[in-house]
């Protein structure tokens, strides 16, 4: 190779080191991803807890709109991408209780949180426009998409 | 007291009873909270750190727009009844880096509550309406309410 096209390769290659190098620094570490969807699953139960707690007892709309809206966006906000290839073991808050089989071939996983998103997106709709009888209905369901992964994904704590 | 109004009262203790069990029972504990609410701000930090990568990388309307949904959600989704009277000191997924003073009289943790929730709907409408230079500016604002509230309650880690 000539020295001139050496050189004109020269700023070519610093670009890549300087991509190579962001893009490492960016990307979150496995631990990090597991801890992050620990978290996200845990914002996901306390909702849960307190619509139930809402249906069970004194019916406070507002809370219920409050507790749905957030569910919804998690589950609409991108939860696959905690699931990233290099988190199929490891410790997040505590050691990961996901099954080997969610990120093997002909996993369901994106069925599921498709279904997870739907069923959150109805509740949060209902929340706000229907009574607590369709939202108790609508809960029901969403509960089952939850179930329906878990059976499959999740090991036992 | 006569016999006959004893026994009209008999319903309504049974009845008080029963409400005294049931909020006994639904009324989460106090490290369950404190889990809970790490869990939301690590959910925060989530979503921030994916909003920093797509501004200071590729960026991804969509991908802005549900981690910015996310943290709006979280934001304005009562995170208050997660620091309720018992939640002071305890422990969740860790020791809680909560300062006593967010508990104490002349607390400012309902305005930096409210601060954060106006900025974060503000980012979700602006991340779905608006270029990259308005909602980098906008996360900026997000972040000072975040810190605001940081550097008074919350202990160094």
């Amino acid at each position: 190779m000539k020295l001139a096209t050496k050189l004109l390769m020269l700023p070519l290659l610093a670009v890549s080191v300087v991509s190579l190098s962001v893009s490492a620094q960016q990307a979150p570490k496995p631990e990090q991803l597991i801890k992050w969807r620990q978290s996200a699953f845990q914002v996901v139960a306390w909702n849960n807890s307190r619509i139930k707690t809402n249906l069970d007892g004194q019916y406070n709309k507002e809370d219920v709109v409050k507790a749905a809206n957030t569910i919804a966006a998690i589950a609409n906000g991108g939860l696959g991408s905690l699931f990233a290839a290099g988190t199929e073991t490891g410790k997040g808050w505590h050691e990961t209780n996901v099954k080997p089989a969610l990120f093997a071939a002909g996993s369901k996983e994106g069925d599921y949180s498709a279904a997870f998103a739907k069923e959150a997106t109805e509740l949060a709709h209902l929340a706000a426009t229907a009574d607590q009888a369709r939202v108790k209905e609508q809960f029901g369901k969403l509960g089952r998409t939850c179930k329906a992964c878990h059976d499959d994904y999740k090991a036992k704590d």
